[in-house]
């Protein structure tokens, strides 16, 4: 039995234990210690600060819901930037999408494009693609000195401590609204409604305060994030996230999903009775 | 710093650990060790076979889920039998129906219902409603024995191991569709689509062969249950778990929930594409 182990502490009372074979990837980088490991279950799993990010067995949950919800409710996203999502998994589920001529990336972290590229190629396999562009650098700074304007804007990051602390802010999303086309729509990774709700909380205020429509949906994954219940926050200029989806547009794509479908991208955003009451102030729905 | 530590493994690579602060109740039934624990974050904790089964702080997501999807699809429930959920939460939300006259409820182990009794009044105040009437015997003989008709049954059990084993069987599903009224409907607990599909898939084939509706619907809970997504199966003579629904039913109730809600009823059944292909052989929606 391997005595390799990551420990990550959920709240005072929980902490999980991965264990792992081998380690692929190690590296203090200016803004977290980013190390990549393999094990027999989970297959290779990212852990950024010791807090799980993604593994190869189950990351298709998080990345279909961040990426499909959005392009499927617009109705012909061409242009798209991802803030975070250094994995690769997220473009990759964007580029999917036949209508999408580009697709912006900004990670402020290098050492996760490179412990990606180089060992997780299930997600980071997209930065070959000719439609992706990525730029190293702050996605705070990136977006305030933008110019262009897309139809969806992904925020793909961590917690909001460390790097992506600044990310949870007023004036972020002040500039994503400004960022967007008519029809622009935003998600950003949401956090839990179970331990880390006053965050969820907050960040829906801060984009409700920006956005004229604001929904939250939720979605569970298997390994890591704890807590089984974890959410988008959804920011949107026109489209009503339920109401203005097009199922035939889902059918007709061709597409195939381990955990997206349209019945469930409505059902995502039915929400628990304590979630939805705190939130509803926030949210349009 | 407490050293008192509860380990649950989930996988071959993953363990949680819940640290308390005190040891209220540990006994070696016949079937398995029933322990009580008390902690800061989550309270009051049951764990059986070193398997967290509740808390104060979230059981109310399990016992919204398991009673009140049943109890509003049916559109006058009277008489309810509960197969296990000795801790008292699953009667708990049964009878604050008012449409139910009494509530028979079957726990194979006495010390699960002694510990509660003792230590967790938050579910275990119900032993004194007078229409719950507890039978301490293994629930198998008692669906083959038994001349009642009831209009719910829930099959709050444990994983299938050790005491629950005996309860994903054919059999033990033919007698409980003979103890149900013309509209009856059964849940029961149904396993995680990420960590034990295979026996989700199985309870549904069995249940699906008694049963001419069958549907699989999903929650999410937050301290224990690894995984995030888990499920209930229920099997109907008759009713369509989400088409008949009526919705005034839950709004006429006058009943406030943490969790359940009549949307998310209809939401809870929307399965990730996945487990939606895996099962749709066996389920009606």
């Amino acid at each position: 039995m391997s005595k390799n182990i990551v420990t990550e502490k959920i709240s005072e009372q929980l902490s999980v234990q991965y264990t792992y074979e081998k380690k692929l990837y190690s590296k203090q980088s200016d803004f977290q210690k980013v190390e990549i490991v393999e094990g027999t279950y989970y297959g290779t799993m990212l852990f950024n600060d010791d807090v799980a990010m993604v593994s190869t067995k189950d990351e298709f949950v998080y990345h279909d819901m961040i990426a499909h919800v959005p392009l499927f409710l617009h109705p012909n996203p061409k242009k798209v930037l991802i803030i975070g999502g250094g994995d690769g998994g997220t473009a990759r589920e964007v580029l999917r999408h036949s209508s999408v001529e580009f697709c912006d990336m900004v990670e402020i972290d290098n050492a996760v494009v490179e412990a990606c590229k180089k060992h997780f190629p299930q997600t980071s396999s997209v930065f070959d693609n000719d439609k992706l562009n990525l730029y190293i650098e702050d996605g705070v700074n990136f977006i305030k000195n933008c110019k262009k304007q897309y139809d969806v804007i992904l925020v793909d990051s961590t917690d909001p401590v460390g790097a992506a602390g600044p990310l949870f802010n007023d004036n972020f999303y002040k500039n994503v609204f400004s960022c967007l086309s008519d029809d622009g729509i935003l998600v950003a990774q949401g956090e839990s409604p179970f331990y880390y709700f006053d965050m969820q909380k907050k960040l829906c205020q801060i984009i409700s305060q920006s956005f004229p429509i604001t929904g939250v949906y939720n979605y569970a994954n298997s390994t890591y994030y704890p807590g089984g219940q974890w959410s988008f926050v959804l920011g949107s200029k026109n489209l009503h996230p339920v109401n203005d989806l097009n199922v035939s547009k889902v059918e007709n794509s061709n597409l195939e999903f381990k955990y997206y479908n349209a019945p469930l991208h409505k059902a995502a955003f039915a929400l628990p009775e304590f979630q939805r009451k705190a939130l509803k102030d926030f949210i349009s729905l």
